[in-house]
């Protein structure tokens, strides 16, 4: 039955998630398995919580992992907080905005898409302008779009809907734990991230957080939660002191979940972020120094996911199949406008590592060798250096 | 830091699930982590979908795991094939039942739950009456209800189904890889289970299978299913040949998964139906021959998960409490109205072996002296016994 096992090959992880894990994570996988109903599990799950807090910028009480990927607490969030009816603004510069505006939809919602162009943030003069006109319960804004690697500023968005009364949704899947998130200060009403970006796990588990006013605002729903499974009142349930069993938790998940928790404890949030910028910085320096172009202006680049441009000519398909193929190395296509436009580099969790950045410099270069494109990749590697030591 | 890490001890699993996971299992968790869409990643994805219509009996072309756990499954079911004003007929014996008409309420459509009593499985008779005032596009059955021990004997309510053209949407979760489940031969529209139980796994994936009808049914609807994350439509276009993005696979779970399911065939599905049985056979006659009482009839008991009376005058809590923390030993107490009535014993998967069925007898035979209650330990050992010797 051999052939019928995986065969699973060690890559070196370089797009948008999952990233490569830390081997602490590994070993944390391998924990004895436990009842979703054991004390030693809802443990677990209680300082779960706890990190998360801190990482998300909270003192929500309710804020925990759904189980299922990211795309599980984007849904738990959109369905909990949205009934038939209820107007919603949707800002939307990328893939992951249009998919809140579609699920938003799914609720039965009312609808207004706040469009802007792909590599760019959301302007706050157009958020002020749409809530004016208003009435909006809910407004739903990405912090980081995975799709283009643009970092959304939220001060300004988050004054404006705190004046207008505005619940804000704000998916910091590629943010949170490598960037800072103030879910607090922003007056955030929900927030939902993954495990396998710069958290550090494997995929599986959604981190989400919701303020007292949203679970209010879910009480008061005049129709039931459309989704049984994401239904943030039986979540609660769970996950609060009643303990009713809602869903079988899966313990190897919480168990990484819990480790990877712990690793950013004991790295520091502040450094974290720190080692997150630096090694994004030393790629653009490395990328624009062998004479390739970002996608993004300086100013609104996310420091985990770089999208670079594929210069005029490049085949995508034939790059990304080559660095797989000959060096393991998986960095990420465009989605949407961006398909086979960019590339997506991601440096998050164990994979923002000074190593990663050169191998994929060099790797890169070979790959577009074989494509004609001629670069200086002695320069590439200068300026990261460069920035690295900085 | 380290007192923040996880405190896992190891249990001997024999609740309702999770179970325990053979070491090679632990193995597979440890695989290297691949990306959504990496070419290993997506032929480990499709070896799944081949082993799994093995265990569901089935040749449906869309058969896969949905990202979550067996609840996800059960919801991807419900929320693809009903709509609002689709009448549904739920047949109700137990906690799960009551779930699936929860979850179908929610979809906006018409339910009439068809009540059973907890404990026994749902009548044909009453299913015939039913249909027969018809119309019901879909009927939702539990094969192996986990809160009540029963196993739902399918063949007539197969037949019913097919003669009034109504779709069944089948719950496997406890039988899945335990019992024989004949998706083909019941012409189910829809099944679902999960990882944990009799497959072998950690929790955290759900594997379904959809009928051709069934997803013909779906592309029929006049409103868009209320999930995203779970509709099967898009789930369909990653799974199949678009390989199309929707959510991030965890490979981790998926090569468990594969793992799994690769024990399942080095066993062979009879054997392992034959194993599931036997264990379960020496596990009433010793409880029996303890004094003890089962609490469903023995034509319809599930082999997989055993209802045991709890004796009158014991405190439930103290005996299950007694069992974890002295002897790492968790089982299950009852749901709903079997709240402190009954025990529920699983032997699924690794954890369906003769050595637990013994450890269990001996275990429960202290926690009970030490309520008062005296049970017949040498006479429910040697029929335990005489039963796996059989």
């Amino acid at each position: 039955m051999a052939s019928n096992r995986a065969e699973v090959p060690l890559r070196k992880l370089m797009g948008p998630g999952p990233l490569n894990i830390h081997p602490r994570i590994y070993q944390a996988l391998t924990a004895p398995v436990l009842g979703h109903l054991d004390p030693a599990h809802l443990k677990i799950l209680d300082q779960v919580a706890e990190h998360l807090r801190k990482v998300f910028g909270t003192q929500n009480r309710v804020t925990n992992v759904t189980p299922g990927t990211g795309t599980s607490g984007m849904e738990a969030c959109v369905t909990n907080l949205l009934e038939p009816e209820d107007k919603v603004l949707v800002c939307v510069h990328g893939y992951f905005g249009d998919r809140l505006g579609q699920m938003a939809e799914r609720q039965g919602a009312a609808v207004t898409v706040l469009e802007g162009e792909w590599g760019k943030p959301t302007d706050p003069e157009q958020v002020e302008a749409a809530l004016k006109n208003g009435g909006y319960k809910v407004i739903t804004v990405v912090h980081a779009e995975t799709s283009t690697g643009v970092l959304q500023p939220m001060d300004e968005i988050a004054n404006l809907a705190k004046a207008h009364g505005t619940m804000i949704i704000l998916d910091t899947v590629t943010s949170l734990g490598g960037i800072e998130v103030k879910a607090d200060e922003w007056g955030l009403a929900a927030a939902y991230s993954c495990s396998q970006k710069c958290i550090g796990c494997p995929s599986g588990l959604s981190p989400v957080t919701f303020s007292d006013r949203a679970i209010e605002a879910v009480k008061k729903r005049k129709s039931p939660v459309r989704s049984w499974y994401l239904d943030i009142s039986l979540l609660d349930k769970y996950w609060g002191s009643d303990r009713v069993y809602h869903h079988t938790s899966s313990s190897t998940l919480c168990c990484a979940m819990l480790e990877a928790l712990t690793l950013i404890e004991e790295e520091g949030l502040q450094n974290r972020f720190a080692r997150h910028l630096k090694n994004h910085q030393a790629l653009v320096a490395g990328v624009e120094a062998m004479g390739l172009q970002m996608v993004v202006s300086p100013e609104h680049r996310l420091p985990t996911l770089n999208t670079v441009r594929i210069p005029e000519g490049v085949d995508d398909m034939k790059v990304r199949g080559y660095l797989l193929q000959n060096f393991n190395l998986e960095i990420g296509g465009g989605l949407g406008v961006f398909g086979g436009k960019v590339w997506r580099v991601g440096l998050m969790g164990y994979s923002s590592s000074a190593e990663n950045v050169l191998f994929f410099i060099s790797s890169l270069s070979r790959a577009l060798a074989l494509q004609g494109v001629k670069t200086d990749l002695t320069a590439g590697q200068d300026a990261a250096m460069s920035a690295l030591n900085a």
